[in-house]
């Protein structure tokens, strides 16, 4: 039961069954957003902050809902890195919180690490809700939510994820997690935007999108930075969206009943065509909704008690 | 019962019967605030999101109270016009608090016409909280219902509307709603600030501040925006106090009885001189009150289910 | 029972009788921050608005709990003084949130004196959560509790506040608070830092720290504003910190069993070293929950009806 880490900092971190239980727990909780009474009792009394050093709407949203639905006290703090709390260092900060009664503090970071290193100093739970180009775990949770629903299994599943890979914490937390799940997970993007190496994480590497998308059971489109391309990360976005962006020809390529995820948000004509985004195989919607469960999973996996709901 | 819409996005939309019940059900709500306790379980388990892409501390405080008083989960999202989340649309920001179990969106938005939008996106309830220059209904039903509360009949009524008239989205809202209730509405301002053939929605006009309170029973002030000034719309505030400021002399043309009303926030010795909005006459206070009665009467109508409160 | 104003605006204001009943209160409202479930009935339907003028992340965070553990409605209004909302006038903006049900309001402002002006304008209870360089009176409140629960009496004990004594509304709070309580306090700081006259109060200065060091039983080190230093009110970061930085060193000088206290953020290395601030003798996580504890208690007196928790 639960996990068994205080804190959920990596999908590197959790093992098979951690991944399964959280998922199975997920799914019971996304009935619980299906009722006309979206409340039940399991954190009373509990107190979740949501330490923001990155603005975020959607993930901080996301929390801030799944910890209400629970009943929990929910508290934001919003900031930027460049204004820490008046120069505080982070583990002063969490140490504040975790004094004013806090059970978890999930936290968004521009610096990789930090999660882990709060993690370190508080006695209070910690959920890593972005680091920096390190890992986004609660997004690699509900997309992997997203695709058993639909596919069952993820073992032998191809998945092939595409965009800036080397900016993508959400593409890394998938890489541990879906391999770990035995997914064979292909990555494409422009050379520039690929680490070298990632093959010895079990990955296939392509710069071809027609490869990577060939027979593909689930096509996840990385959301473009736009910010990195005047730093010439890549070409102009024309010639990005020409290269490696997803429309309705390309994706007929991938397996018949293919999925197409997205994190969000899109830039709807660049990285997607709003024609896929909209269309049949699209799942993004539903995966926000399973945001919120795989969220509530884990708040209650790591504060709830079993009981009746 | 409710209101027969999905959505609340004019005073335009809306019948006699509708407003009638929807105040009536305010007054009820009003009881609630005055209680010592002030706390229903009505919207227990729904999620309300308030979402406003302009700054307006006041209604949204407005709203966030409503919906707390009701026990409903409320969640606040705040951003500019110029930046929006990430550069996402609407409809997609939309769709995602929808699949995150919003059950009412309460939109804010610079241009007229986004909140209409939106609700036709969702399945989700949307209420317009003001968009650009075009409604504010809950403003305008705040106000009736405090015009009712004195006056007991808005038929009938001389209403005069004072001020910039053009870019008065609360203006326009009073204008559909009164002129459908009977009232007679008396617009006034600089004939800059007016907008031709507003006679054809039943209302007169007149550039005489003097006509237009000369035995009205309601005399609205609305603000003036200063950063409208600088665009050259009107000349000083000075001559703009002058002109078509209200002061205790010129309130004394109206009725004996009379009342008056600013939607707020004011600008005390610009279109209202402190000593009138201090007044006997003033029910300035009142309608913050009512504002939150009228919305909670429409989150019950659109939301809740009857029972014992 | 209770206290005997409406509003808390100061220390000052407040008898003996009135501190310890605060502190008693506290102290059991600490026990509920103890337990699995931090959740007491005590406020619900009830209004707090922290309408905070000044960023404040620790103080809003504390009240915002605060609240919320005993079940309050707690809204957050947060704004810049140079941009008051819309221009509306302090007042203007204390009787909306009264007429919107506000049962508390908890300020925050860069003004000495706005409390205290507008707990005069409102019947809603008001709360200073600090007002330019006047008072900051819970804070002076969980101090107190923080040395009374080692030292168990006030009375007579040697408490030494070192810093920037002149800005800090921390210290002036402290001074009306201990020297009511019988104890002996030095202040201690650069001769620009310490106004003048301050001895009239009972209290004893001197710009030698190892003095004001000297068999202390309480060390309270106040936060250097960096930004002081621009406007040159000291030299050197470096020497302020030689001159008036706490180490272990210096510590010696002080009781054995004394305490180190600081309000918070810390800058490390500066008016304390990190050894001091994580040494035994350090107390400054407790001051943190013993802040929630104060404000609840303060909450409850000033708002709450008797009953079992």
């Amino acid at each position: 039961m639960g996990i068994k880490a205080k804190d959920l900092i990596t999908m590197e971190q959790l093992s098979v069954e951690e991944i399964e239980n959280i998922l199975q727990t997920a799914r019971e909780m996304k009935n619980v957003l299906k009722r006309d009474i979206k409340k039940i009792p399991t954190l009373r009394g509990k107190a979740i902050i949501n330490l923001f050093y990155e603005a975020s709407t959607r993930t901080r949203t996301s929390f801030e809902l799944a910890g209400k639905y629970m009943s929990a006290d929910v508290i934001n703090i919003s900031t930027s890195t460049s204004s820490v709390v008046k120069g505080e260092s982070l583990k002063d900060t969490g140490l504040t919180l975790e004094m004013m009664g806090a059970d978890i503090v999930v936290i968004r970071h521009s610096m990789s690490g930090a999660p882990q290193m709060l993690g370190q100093y508080l006695r209070a739970r910690v959920i890593n809700a972005g680091d920096g180009f390190h890992e986004h775990p609660t997004q690699a949770l509900l997309d992997m939510m997203t695709m058993k629903e639909h596919l069952g299994e993820l073992k032998g599943l191809k998945v092939a994820i595409i965009g800036d890979i080397l900016h993508s914490r959400v593409a890394r937390s998938n890489i541990h997690g879906l391999t770990k799940m035995g997914a064979q997970v292909w990555l494409c993007g422009p050379p520039t935007l690929i680490p070298h190496g990632l093959e010895k994480l079990g990955v296939k590497v392509t710069y071809d999108i027609n490869e990577a998308l060939q027979d593909a059971q689930v096509v996840m489109m990385l959301r473009i930075q736009l910010e990195r391309q005047k730093a010439g990360l890549f070409p102009t976005l024309r010639e990005y969206s020409q290269l490696f962006g997803l429309n309705r020809e390309r994706l007929q390529l991938a397996a018949k009943d293919c999925l197409v995820l997205h994190p969000g948000p899109m830039n709807r004509g660049i990285e997607i065509s709003g024609e896929v985004a909209d269309g049949l195989h699209s799942v993004i919607n539903e995966q926000v909704t399973h945001g919120v469960a795989v969220r509530m999973a884990l708040l209650y996996l790591m504060l709830g008690q079993k009981e009746e709901w």
